[in-house]
């Protein structure tokens, strides 16, 4: 019955959905397929910040920014307005794969109640996530094996997250860490560092990397033992070494931080 | 000494180096500015592979390509180039912060011997990587915590991998594997299966990504209990699900992919 009512909408001619990532927020690193995206599309959709640094945007194009709260619901109206044969963009920070719209955008399609919402034409587009534009910025300490995690306990309990970060800090993985604090929940990076400094030696390089790309880029420097709750918020991704991060510090005074290739036997 | 002799090598006029990652292959995802270092570079330097998918190169431009195994060679030969003056780039595949050049530079930037190098205008530009690019092709799989592993035991011995896959395994977290077998040692991947298969359910979600981005792209959607070892090379990224990652299936016979945001207490 229901697949009959909704052949009553107008059939998809033309309509397609594009999930992208707006990478850090830099125009050189925004990937052209997301940049073709952009302009070839009818509806863009986001939250309002993302939407910000996407635009500008035609006068015939339809903007619609939002809350960064409603991602299912945003997710959901897209694949309305796709399936009618509305090109549309959702538009995500970094890589849309990585914490970020496209997830929702699965939950949205597994959920559908519209058959038509099948046979949107969907692609995702991926990005530069902000962990691999901080680590570019100060070298290379993703370039050995590392997890990401994020600290969010919104959608999963703290326990999870201990455990987590706990197991991660005994596989001596690099770790990025996103969403490491909320004005709803301003202890979670310091239990966070609470924990890895039970695994991890006081020294260990620590990258602090806010707004990434943007005019107001910052890259802090810093260690295990001194790194400071004050100096994030929900803006910063963080990257903890592991036992073998090492500092670089040039004769010209800039610093680089680096994971080695190779890992030491009877680690 | 060693600085006066330095000194009278020509000194860096206008000379940089660039670490630029090609992402999948695909140019609609390469970024604008590896682009534009491509573009201005007078030496690239690169795996043979890598700079046949980065090219053509104009008649004034010196192409250096290269064997795979001499990373730290062929970081040096473009620190030396750079600090005489000349404009060089770094062709690395995906991101060249994962598994990639970034961090040979930046291990021969720290054993330099010419204090040349360190005042090299010297800049990593991050990329898409694979992992990311075989994500979007398939939906979400990388949408909550996961991590990022070699199995390559060139420069580190498996037991540290082992441990690691074990780890991983025992968080929960979605594991994206590089490098899962070689000619000279065609089990690690078997090895790394039995591992996970001690851990995850048999109907764990497991993508295999092939060539992404290129002509010959692959992507196969299976099973920790059906992947078969034999569809698997060097040239193949594998993303192993949670036990939370889920297979959407369509009416349309697509299938996507995808972890969600949420996580069960209790779990």
């Amino acid at each position: 019955m229901q697949l009959e009512q909704q052949h009553s909408v107008k059939p998809n001619s033309g309509g397609w959905l594009r999930v992208i990532g707006l990478g850090p927020g830099d125009p050189a690193l925004l990937a052209p397929a997301a940049k073709a995206a952009l302009n070839e599309a009818e509806d863009v959709i986001g939250y309002r910040t993302y939407i910000q640094l996407a635009g500008p945007f035609r006068d015939d194009q339809r903007v619609q920014d939002s809350d960064n709260r409603v991602e299912l619901e945003r997710a959901r109206h897209a694949f309305q307005l796709a399936a009618t044969g509305r090109r549309v963009v959702i538009v995500s920070s970094g890589d849309p794969g990585v914490f970020a719209m496209a997830t929702a955008v699965m939950e949205a399609l597994e959920q559908a109640k519209d058959p038509a919402w099948d046979s949107v034409d969907l692609q995702i587009i991926p990005g530069i996530s902000a962990a691999q534009a901080a680590a570019a910025r100060i070298g290379a300490p993703l370039g050995h094996d590392f997890c990401t995690l994020s600290l969010s306990d919104n959608l999963k309990p703290w326990s999870v997250i201990a455990r987590r970060l706990q197991l991660a800090a005994e596989a001596d993985l690099v770790i990025a860490l996103y969403n490491p604090s909320s004005r709803a929940r301003p202890h979670q990076f310091s239990e966070a560092l609470a924990l890895l400094r039970e695994h991890r030696a006081p020294e260990t390089p620590v990258i602090l990397g806010r707004s990434i790309g943007r005019a107001d880029e910052q890259v802090f420097v810093t260690t295990l033992a001194e790194v400071d709750p004050a100096q994030v918020d929900m803006r910063t991704v963080i990257i903890i070494g592991s036992s073998q991060t090492r500092i670089i510090q040039t004769a010209t005074g800039r610093r680089w931080v680096y994971t080695p290739r190779w890992y030491p036997a009877g680690k």
